[in-house]
């Protein structure tokens, strides 16, 4: 049986980085997996090739309407549409089609939260994309409705959540992430025009108004059992992929305590590369990857733990957990069509 | 009479930022001051177009050896030098030279400190060279020896220390600062190219290592009248000059009485910008010029403040900070040659 | 008396630059000069330090409508305007008003060019604001109208100017300038988004259709005394600023009599500096500056004279040149408020 | 029987290029293919994740000494070597073993040129690794000694080769390509840092003296069957990967013609692709991949081709090419383990 794949929202970025991967996916090549409609909002009628020149090998596509009869008859949609959209395009798709959307609508549990980050209604919850949380794999293995994580949330969380769970840290957690402007979209703003961004580094959504901050904080406080609170701070600088987020946290534990703990915590996840002592992470080295690096220590003079870890937000931070997701609930390969290796320098 | 300026290692990045405003400093043009020798290491007997090809009126100077001899005879030296190698010229220097040292020798009060973070023998204090410390101004205005202040603590310390001074936080500080590459100064290395960083994020210095966490710690603990923890990181991002640093520490106050303390700190600091609310600063604004740009808030949801600073790391954060401490010193007026336009975008 | 200026386009790259000069513009600092109205499109009502959070001493100026009522009553008007725009202004204000147009209008002399390249009809002639080509200086001393220069034909024409006004190349020329994204403006566009630009190198423009080729034509076909035929392609890369152009021509002459010509023609130019044998131009050197710095070889092997120059495409390459012209219209020093100093790194 | 594969030059940037392809080369995964001794020059002794962290799969290998004894024993050997080093490796291995060289010491014919741009004794000339020149593919089929193209080459020979060798257009071209730092390896210099390529582009190797010069010379002029006198120009930009050539040369033909040559001339070739008319190649797109965009255009104004052409110089330009020549030895499908996807935005 072939697995036929849409994509809604293929002209942005998140779109284009599913397309990557399954271009290079494996089962693609086996003829397991087909890639059906490709679809738009305002690009719709256009050749994708006008908005991906880098997938040459889908460049003569023709971009169609993102309506639920064009996505209907595929077995699996990935989303990546703006926010507050997704819920009327799943609800009009079958329940048994796998739904994997990239966007924030069913990430939160707090329809409260929703309300005050997003605006309008709070469309539900669906299974976090975020295998690497404990509990997670095998939820996602059943599941044919996927939130896909946020960027920022997905660093943020891997990089603290062993830590929380444990009981090793206050909770009181603080977040700067930087990030390539990928993150951003693809909607022309000045603010993310080359002139501005190029040679500057600037902070946004500075006093926990960015809207991942709620997410990084469900999370979190799952894993502790009790309210994380979470200061975080994006801060934009001249890239156009990676978030490496430090993150750090009051503790009385000592380095090797919590490096023990982390090394456990991640011992099987294939995707979870925590450094020898002595390197630190680079989002260079992820570039295109799946991989998620993370360097742990402690400053025992001021009692802080302070973890960095890199993601290509587009990869891992996105696409990537789209499709570790899809191979999940399909019951292929967690793996399959994606790497470890990134593309430097 | 004319006051006769050298400026020793000129041929790297500190040295060419001190001579870049030199060069445009109105009392070169009325003569009042004159551009005497350039010395360097292993680069003497080259010429310094050779080095800094954006100095074009300084192109056919000829770098000398950087001896005591060949500095003397001068009323004002700057020193851009390794670490450690300061203290040598200073001595054979007449006391009533200015000297301006643009490295870190003498900026430590505490010789442990000095020990833990360069090693080798700590060479002593001479007055900081950061105006815009209360009480500052008065010492520098009567000094014959400065040590500028290191990059990262020029942003950090004027991001926190009206919020310390007035008893508004925790004496426990979290800054994650990101950088352009030339604070590392202009030695070949791998890690540096451009190869390397160019789309590319990567943390350094974690835990708490980086040379300057003393700096900022003294700083704040002198303005906190307490000790002050302070949890450092450094993150280097792929431009040439500027640094964000977003800095947090837990509080208790608002949003309102944190921005009336911060407005009345620096009322009269003409380098010091406090950006009206819903502003942030960003390093391209304050590209070239000796321009601090502050953003105070409070997350009030989690109890934090956070404060994101920038600077251009060559200008404010040492050449600019060098030239003020000079008009100072020579009782110019202070922003002379200084200005608070930056190169942008 | 103090001379009045207003800026027509202020929140644009163009309109900024121009404002950065004359912030260090010492006429300003001594009472000469004075800012008067800054205008704009669709900005008017918002302040200027929402656009221009560099320019903090002119934060607070309230941003104009652009109309005739407005700029009237200004010794000096620059126009930073959409093309096709400057006339109707230019025709509504008094013939003594010094006006300097940033835009295109008026640069071309041959209307079928402007109707070729601009659509339109054409607006007319005026005295072209590059002083470096001989004859303009006096000209432009006299004029009370001045187009400036576009950016790639400034260091085109600078680069091949010498050589074909005595006759030493073929009459058929190439240049590939490569050019950082201010030059596009601010218009925020996709292919301008940081995420499109940055670790990407694209031509565009391919095949002479870029509105530049006219006018490097125009100037060199003068100088040549006979038509000239120029091949143009210009290339975005990842920088905000700076063109650096390499230039093409066959010849049969040797380095050495080419290099004479080119001592000859500027040994009296300020912003042009021709670089040392062995050395060659970066636009990192000239960046915020004036200057134009030019690198000229014969490569004798294949008949070829390769000129390499740079600029900055804001500066020399627009607003410096603006006020380089204002300063010869007003009989000041034409080198007032610029410098040939650059910010590197 | 499984093929073993042996990197000497293994911690720099083109021996980085060539593993991080053969990780992803299907052959891997199914055991046709094992990765065997990694070696170092002054890196021997360190593990590869030291020098590139991307590599995880292979972070724990240690690299070796570069010896004859060390790569004995291998089927196929990547030499990733300084100039002028590979001779003495490949005579010490049997004939039998097939040696791909990515350095330049087999790629020239005439040994004057090798002498002239390189100095030294001239090693011989082995097949040359660019399967797109007509003739070549069925060369490298039967080789066991390989000379990987240079990436100005690869990119200047792909983008002129169909019009000299149509007789379309004079055979004398110019280049112009604009290139990340990637390319200039990883040997750290001044020039190379960060610091010093943000924010700017310099020229170099100006006026003929590139040692690619003759390179993209003799490819053209055997294409053309008389000599082709070859003007080029290297520029570098604020980039890692990727180098996009302007190629022009003086034509009589029009552009349907000149496009109908470039068709027919790639028709069967997968890596090369030749853009729609409208449509211009830029570097972002095939960053990471095999795959070669060409846009084909005549400026019938001025009679001149403009072809502009973009590789991704660490991967088509060098590791990718290495590794299609490869392929094309052990006689595997060309494509494996090559994609035409690149890694964009």
């Amino acid at each position: 049986m072939t697995i036929k794949v849409a994509v809604a929202g293929a002209s942005g970025y998140a779109g284009g980085e599913v397309l990557r991967l399954l271009c290079g996916h494996p089962r693609l090549r086996s003829g397991d997996l087909e890639i059906g409609a490709l679809t738009a909002g305002g690009n719709a009628g256009s050749l994708l090739g006008a908005h991906h020149p880098n997938l040459l090998p889908l460049a003569q596509r023709e971009l169609q309407e993102t309506t639920p009869d064009v996505l209907a008859g595929h077995d699996v949609v990935f989303l990546a549409l703006p926010h507050g959209t997704s819920a009327q395009i799943a609800d009009a798709l079958p329940p048994t089609t796998l739904i994997i959307d990239c966007g924030a609508d069913f990430r939160l549990r707090d329809s409260d939260d929703w309300v005050a980050y997003y605006g309008g209604d709070h469309a539900g919850t669906w299974p976090y994309g975020l295998p690497e949380i404990p509990g997670n794999r095998e939820v996602l293995r059943n599941a044919s409705r996927i939130a896909v994580p946020g960027c920022y949330p997905t660093v943020s969380i891997l990089s603290l959540l062993p830590a929380l769970a444990a009981g090793l840290v206050e909770p009181h957690v603080t977040v700067v992430a930087v990030s390539g402007t990928s993150g951003a979209g693809r909607a022309p703003k000045v603010v993310l025009l080359a002139s501005e961004v190029i040679g500057s580094a600037r902070a946004y959504g500075v006093g926990g108004s960015h809207r991942h901050t709620p997410e990084i904080s469900q999370a979190l406080s799952e894993a502790a059992d009790q309210p994380v609170a979470v200061s975080f701070t994006p801060v934009l600088v001249p890239m156009s992929r990676g978030i490496l987020a430090t993150c750090t946290a009051r503790t009385t534990a000592s380095a090797d305590e919590v490096r023990a703990v982390y090394e456990k915590a991640y011992a099987d996840e294939q995707f979870v590369y925590l450094l020898p002592e002595g390197s630190l992470p680079a989002t260079g080295s992820v570039m295109g990857s799946n991989a998620v690096q993370l360097a742990v220590t402690v400053d025992e003079r001021v009692g802080t733990l302070v973890v960095v870890g890199a993601i290509d937000n587009l990869a891992k931070g996105t696409g990537g957990a789209a499709v570790q997701s899809m191979n999940l609930a399909l019951d292929w390969d967690e793996a399959e069509g994606l790497s470890t290796v990134g593309v430097a320098p």
